[in-house]
């Protein structure tokens, strides 16, 4: 029986690393051969990292990323290697390189360019239009490019109809709740419809506001899940495919019982190219058994966030970061999140008590710093705080104490934060969570301080999950339950609970999901039976914050729509519907 | 003799503002009605204002836009209004309205749809691919919006070709310095080309981080400027087009002696659609002469500076801004244009002297505010700074002194500037130019705190071009001499000069035009005759202040690339030409 060999390898790169993006590259390919794989597939662009945004438009990026594509090209011989690079010919192309004994044997070109949300593809390549099939190992492959399999009718198919049995995929999909179960769903369809096996390789690590979150996959041509990479891990993963089975299938098939398969193909020009044949004589030994796994929220979030932490810290070059500790649950998990994505050597806690700190958080923060086994730092606030109560003593003479005092300390923590990532080197993880950004209950170069914003994405109501989340797993209040429990407060004035602010965050939350994410209208959210003046708040809260998160450091996307380059308003803005 | 009489409206609309920006069209219709105007034109997107970015997603916004779009058309008795607005058809659309008696008589989409620098329409709109001729007062008309005549071959050379002897071209194009004659010079390139009078209305206004110029402009079929309207300011332009002479241009044109001209237009359907035949009898009174104005650098840039923060302060609903007085020259710009901006009572200066300023610093800002008329705040920060330095002793105990103690001290100041704003409603302009945020010389959340950063883009040597314009305009020395010529420094320790730790700015702020603006490799810039250590310097400090800009407040773009939208680099990067 005919099997083909593929393997996936879902590296994690680094934007603009050629050299050593090319490293693990030329790794995976010698472990891929030394399992007797036909063909080893590796993300989008993985040759110059994803996504490279403007660095596309510098002519000696491009050039660096041809020359390490023939690096990687001088070390396939005896296997097939499909990557993705920027291909230039006038203009500059998406694309995925066919590397054969030594040489460049074909080159795809991305033919769906996404250009929403994060994306801006548009702006940079200009889109494909062939859809070569090439054989290897004597069987059909059709190569495509992460958008170009998410729309019916698209290049597989025409690659399928051209007597692709197999389609390889390369991807760089970004993460975000539950996006890893619609994938899955999608591609069942895809190869159903097209009666053609896929093999999905995705992307994994951190990139600024994106994480990749790997999860590459091989469906047979009824659907059906053969195999499943690691979530937020590196992996490579070697898997046989039954392509006689897909032959046998389309035997049954009406569609592919005429001259021409009754698919829709105009769009693309189909060709062919064969790299190698089949092999006379086959002798693979059997693969290893690997067993999926089964993933559910709030853990994938989590895990999301910890991967995400990590290689913003890593592939920026530093190794410690600095976390203002107040004791309630936002700090909290942020500092948890940093122990795991770190290590807990190289997460500093620091205590800033006011005034206004209640002895209970300064309490909760201390016992949090024992659970994690971190260091922590205790520097009161009170001599600057009175220092600025002076200093602008005589400027606000006559004035009623209000968000300015409030804001002052903020900014006195930031300050405290930043002169340690200065004196030490430490980046600054700052603890606001989506639900906070979205309504500006957050102070500019206070809180918001820092070099990435852990939770940025995270709606409080979902910081609550993942903290119960963590603590699960360690089987123990790693966590406090106090801290888990006790009532939001900013403790910038006595008695200060957020809920004198804002509706409490179990409706707030599903208001801002509505209204950030969905555009949906004020009169479809008190539709949904949320209450009215509630409503309106948040949504008003939300339109006059977008200064203030124009300011904010970049954060980890876990929602279909971050705030970031995924939704972009204007500052400018007198459109009110509330 | 037949003559078509065109107004140009070049109004400053607001994004959002549905109810402002059609009371301003409607105003601007009757006074065109009043001069006899047969058709009159506003600039592109005028009914919701450009650009709207992602409230574009919004459907209601779309519908509050089309319920705009029927008031105005109400006021078009007796007239031809040719507006911007979003049309919606299964998709979005960029597209101009054609108004006529109470009613939509047309509607044309663009069809180039411009997705790089700051540019995302390919993010919102389907292409339109028709392009109608409309027969308005006897005279053929092609409408398109502004992308569209930026390539030769486009919807004006398809609409020439059907029978257009005008085209209205409606703009919202941003401008930088030197864009207006550009723009002049390919308008008349296209008038010439397709023996065509070509009206062009563009946007006047600030949005964000853009500033729009207005500069609308009328060229006869030989290329030949016939009126200019205002820059930087509202203007209704309104001029007589003699159309009989495009007709016997034509005659004598060869192209236009074949069936059908020899001129590229299979892209593009062209259809016709008469709105109003010509009339029988013609009385119109004259026109009132106009001058063209002729600007020079570097008094265009300082007034787009003085739109831009004008349009950003007001739009936003405020009224006064709060400027730290350094008495450097960065500072001292920014009161001046605040001052011409907002008007002397709507600045407050304030000094905010530390250990290391000298005396001549304090008593030059002294000077420019009794220059400026404007109130100035003395806080001096010794108190904060000490309280830092103390409450952070045994933390940083063993260290020696370095960029964490300046940062300290430029964090206060931020903390006050913040707290000024807080108390009493002030925007916060920052101070920092365009070198200083391309290198990272600045501190985030110290001198970049604030909600508008004037001199963003603008570069160092180009802050002192302004001053000298300034002075010159002001005929005495409104910016003392001292300020303009004294060595930077950010007096942050003991005898700092900038010199110190950045190249010269002469130097500097050319290898930053070529690096940043023109992305040219090192190599390129050294073979400029620049010195390759600060070459080298340069662009290393700019690679590695991305995540400082990040969190910059917005600002002005005055040059072809300005930071923020204009230049997308991802802060993980480790791609280094250094």
């Amino acid at each position: 029986m005919h099997r083909l060999r593929v393997g996936m390898a879902q590296i994690n790169t680094t934007v603009g690393d050629f050299a050593g993006n090319t490293k693990k590259i030329l790794t995976a390919v010698e472990e891929a051969r030394a399992l007797n794989t036909d063909v080893v597939a590796f993300p989008e662009l993985a040759i110059c990292g994803y996504p490279p945004e403007d660095l596309l438009l510098k002519p000696q990026f491009i050039r660096e990323n041809l020359r390490a594509l023939e690096k990687v090209a001088e070390g396939s011989s005896g296997i097939t290697v499909i990557v993705g690079f920027v291909d230039t010919e006038k203009d500059i192309y998406n694309a995925a390189a066919v590397l054969h004994n030594g040489k460049l044997a074909g080159v795809y070109r991305k033919a769906y360019l996404p250009n929403y949300g994060v994306f801006d593809e548009d702006r940079y390549f200009r889109a494909g239009n062939t859809c070569p099939v090439y054989t290897v190992a004597g069987v059909g492959i059709g190569i495509n490019i992460c958008e170009d399999i998410w729309y019916e009718g698209g290049p597989a198919t025409a690659q399928a109809c051209a007597g692709a049995e197999v389609i390889i995929n390369i991807s760089a999909s970004p993460y975000h709740a539950g996006r890893g179960n619609y994938r899955e769903r999608m591609l069942a369809t895809r190869a159903t419809d097209n009666v053609t096996i896929f093999v999905y390789v995705n992307l994994v690590g951190g990139q600024d506001e994106l994480v990749f979150d790997g999860n590459s996959m091989v469906l047979d041509e009824k659907g059906r899940l053969l195999v499943r990479g690691k979530q937020f891990d590196e992996d490579l993963i070697v898997c046989d495919l039954d392509v006689e089975s897909v032959f046998r299938a389309r035997l049954h098939d009406p569609r592919w019982r005429k001259e021409s398969p009754n698919l829709e193909t105009q769009r693309w020009q189909a060709t062919s190219l064969v790299i190698s044949e089949k092999p006379l004589i086959e002798t693979k030994p059997p693969l290893p058994q690997r067993e999926n796994q089964v993933r559910g929220l709030p853990g994938e979030v989590y895990d999301a966030l910890v991967l995400g932490t990590r290689d913003y810290i890593h592939k920026n070059g530093f190794e410690k970061v600095a976390v203002g500790l107040s004791g309630g649950i936002d700090s909290t998990l942020v500092a948890t999140v940093a122990v795991d994505a770190l290590g807990k050597s190289n997460v500093v806690g620091v205590s800033m008590p006011s005034r206004y700190s209640s002895p209970g958080s300064i309490s909760d923060a201390e016992l949090l710093a024992k659970n994690l086994g971190i260091q922590l730092l205790t520097i009161p606030i009170e001599p600057a705080f009175q220092a600025y109560l002076d200093m602008l003593m005589e400027t606000l003479a006559g004035t009623q104490p209000d968000v300015t005092e409030e804001n002052i300390q903020a900014r006195i923590r930031g300050n405290i934060l930043m002169a340690l990532s200065n004196k030490f080197g430490w980046i600054v993880l700052t603890t606001g969570n989506k639900s906070e950004y979205a309504t500006g209950y957050t102070t500019l170069y206070g809180d918001m301080a820092g070099g990435f914003a852990v939770l940025k994405d995270v709606p409080k109501t979902l910081v609550k999950e993942l903290s119960i989340y963590r603590n699960s797993l360690a089987g123990t209040e790693l966590i406090p339950a106090v801290i888990i429990n006790k009532p939001p407060s900013a403790e910038l004035r006595p008695d200060q609970q957020d809920i004198d602010s804002l509706p409490p965050y179990e409706l707030l939350d599903s208001i801002l999901t509505a209204y950030v994410e969905e555009d949906k209208s004020i009169e479809q959210i008190v539709g949904m039976g949320l209450d009215e003046a509630a409503v309106r708040k948040a949504a008003q809260l939300v339109d006059r914050s977008e200064y203030k998160r124009r300011q904010a450091p970049p954060g980890i996307k876990i929602t279909p729509r971050a705030f970031g380059r995924d939704r972009r308003l204007p500052i400018t803005n007198r459109f009110k519907e509330w």
